[in-house]
């Protein structure tokens, strides 16, 4: 089997890559280990930046985001029992995110997909990347039980922080940098309305609690755990007890409860791997990076590092130059370690860390403080938010 | 002896209250357990924000730092041997720094308080602060061998932190929060124009170092060192080939020496005590809270919670109301608290922490990367750098 791109992993950024690189006339194979029904479930992000939501559009694949995904101008935080809303057009010139769940998002491009790009293999399993040093670098695969080689150009490997790309740079070239948090977070669906029309960031002395939805029926809320935490461990009343701590306010805000539907435990991991590519082979979104959920910067990351690749390579087709390539890692890796240090200040900023001192709890306070007082902290946090620039 | 406020320590703030008090009419006497020689002469910060610079205008004590002090638009980051300018007055609105040293403002402000001031006691050593529960607190104190009392209806403690105001606050109703950091700096001042012609912040792998100056002819600089170092330990000519160093940049910049007059090492301590008020006891400055010095907050935050002080008995002359003295801790503590975060994230933006992993040298680089390339960010370090307003 031969194609121009091998794509490893059918997330969001293997699912666009392949409309992106179909849409400029190169031609890609999309291996996904997992069967279609799994990539159309699993709840990941729900958080599309200003770019990812042009990106989508740009790429075609935006009709039902528009249609059915909840623009977001701000956010609230909540601390000390206090409310300050975060006014994201307001103090970045019109910016806004949109509420639009991953799964939503890879639903809307596998069917593009299958309508009219390229081939896109369920239950493929990558086992190696081969030869990401010579021109031909080939990505071996295992599908109905029968071993196979897709040979390509190029190799993006797409396959998440568990995949096998990342393996097949040399430890030698390679670099890692690790923070692990000593809390997860415990996630719900619920089928309730959201208690509130954008997310609430709450700091508590007990943890850390956000509220989030999925539709307007659909509720999304995390609390705050240790990391080892069994999500069954926890009843639903429990849940919405805490919650409702964690929330309070000084005024008449209230929580609406309703049946939990879902319940897991997320750990929280800061991540990189530099470089992101390594001869033919390009790392793309969690293969290469991982961002703790708060700053709801990792579909986003990924968005902005396929979209480069495809530039640089359309960019390659275009004019025979390789620079676009050759400069793709560290143009990622800049945006990532802004994204890293985004996601690393929210997480910090807002959960209880177990070890802290009194002095960095006040710390803790005094970030927020600043945030709700002064417009420049307050417009970085937007621009964050919102999303860092992908060129 | 009798006053209305007894103040004890004439540095900054002591001083400060006391001219700022007689000018509003109120008599007070100041301690101070060194002699004039000594608080002429110890090296201290030499960074004026804004408000302090107008304070002592309005307090008829900015004469001659507007002739001799220097007046500073902005500093320069360096790291990875790139250079950032940060514009205060273009990000702030107009703001700006003075470089006029700590011991220039005491002498100033001696010279007045001799000249039509209350007394000022030099060589009189505060031994306890008594009945501050009561209307009619005192300082025992010892002078010229013989220990005497005055007694006052306020004591203002502006004895730093290794003073006995402090002790008279009961421990039950005290929390202190604290910090130590595991590097000092070692201070030179040298006889030799300054490099460049305003202060230069280096973060550097082989540790901070930072260029100022105490005028045009003489340059004060600092290298980071383990928090144990003994300053003799350096000669003159390790000292300036380390800050060569840590100053390098990528154009043709280069670092003038000269004789070295004066060598020392500075501990980094963040530090804060809650409440900053018992009864008639009020802490200002050092006594109630330190701060590393890479801020250049310290001798600042002093300024303002004196001017609070006076801001607050003035309005208990004029309307009776003790509204504003129950107000002065909370007030003063969420300047302080702003000024403590601020000096803590340069601090560790810009030093080598010997316990960094390689994530955090990351995320440090993120930091300056992200000031050097967001107005927003950038502007919120103008803001912290030029002051956090006094009212």
């Amino acid at each position: 089997m031969r194609t121009t791109v091998g794509i490893i992993g059918a997330g969001p950024a293997g699912l666009l890559l392949a409309r992106l690189l179909h849409n400029a006339g190169i031609d890609s194979v999309v291996l996904e280990s997992r069967d279609r029904a799994y990539v159309e479930q699993r709840q990941r992000a729900g958080i599309l930046e200003q770019g990812t939501v042009d990106a989508l559009r740009a790429a075609g694949a935006g009709e039902r985001m528009d249609r059915e995904g909840l623009r977001h101008d701000g956010i609230e935080l909540r601390f000390d029992r206090r409310r300050h809303r975060v006014d994201f057009p307001g103090l970045t010139g019109g910016r806004s995110v949109m509420v639009y769940a991953q799964t939503e998002v890879c639903k809307d491009l596998i069917a593009l997909q299958l309508k009219e790009g390229g081939p896109l293999l369920f239950e493929a399993e990558a086992l190696a990347v081969e030869g990401a040093e010579s021109d031909r670098p080939s990505v071996r695969f295992r599908r109905e039980g029968r071993e196979d080689v897709l040979e390509c150009e190029y190799v993006v490997g797409c396959d998440g922080f568990w995949g096998v790309a990342r393996k097949a740079i040399p430890a030698e070239l390679s670099r890692v940098f690790e923070r692990t948090y000593p809390f997860g977070w415990l996630g719900i669906l619920a089928d309730v309305p959201p208690s509130h029309d954008e997310l609430i960031y709450a700091r508590h002395e007990r943890g850390f609690a956000l509220l989030s939805m999925r539709s307007p029926s659909v509720s999304r809320l995390y609390l705050q755990v240790p990391a080892d935490t069994d999500a069954r461990s926890w009843t639903d009343e429990e849940i919405w007890d805490e919650l409702e701590r964690r929330f309070e306010t000084d005024d008449d805000w209230t929580l609406r409860r309703g049946p939990i539907t879902q319940k897991s435990v997320t750990p929280m991991r800061s991540f990189v791997h530099e470089p992101m590519r390594h001869g033919r082979l390009f790392l793309a979104g969690d293969a290469a990076h991982i961002v703790p959920p708060t700053g709801a910067k990792g579909l986003n990351l990924a968005v902005g590092d396929v979209i480069t690749f495809a530039r640089a390579l359309v960019h390659r087709r275009q004019t025979g130059s390789e620079e676009l390539l050759d400069a793709y890692s560290a143009h990622c890796l800049r945006r990532v370690w802004q994204a890293e240090r985004f996601s690393y200040d929210m997480t910090t900023m807002l959960h209880r860390d177990p070890d802290a001192t009194p002095f960095e709890e006040r710390l803790q306070l005094a970030r927020l403080d600043r945030i709700a007082s002064c417009r420049a902290a307050e417009t970085d946090l937007a621009e964050g938010y919102t999303g860092f620039p992908i060129d």
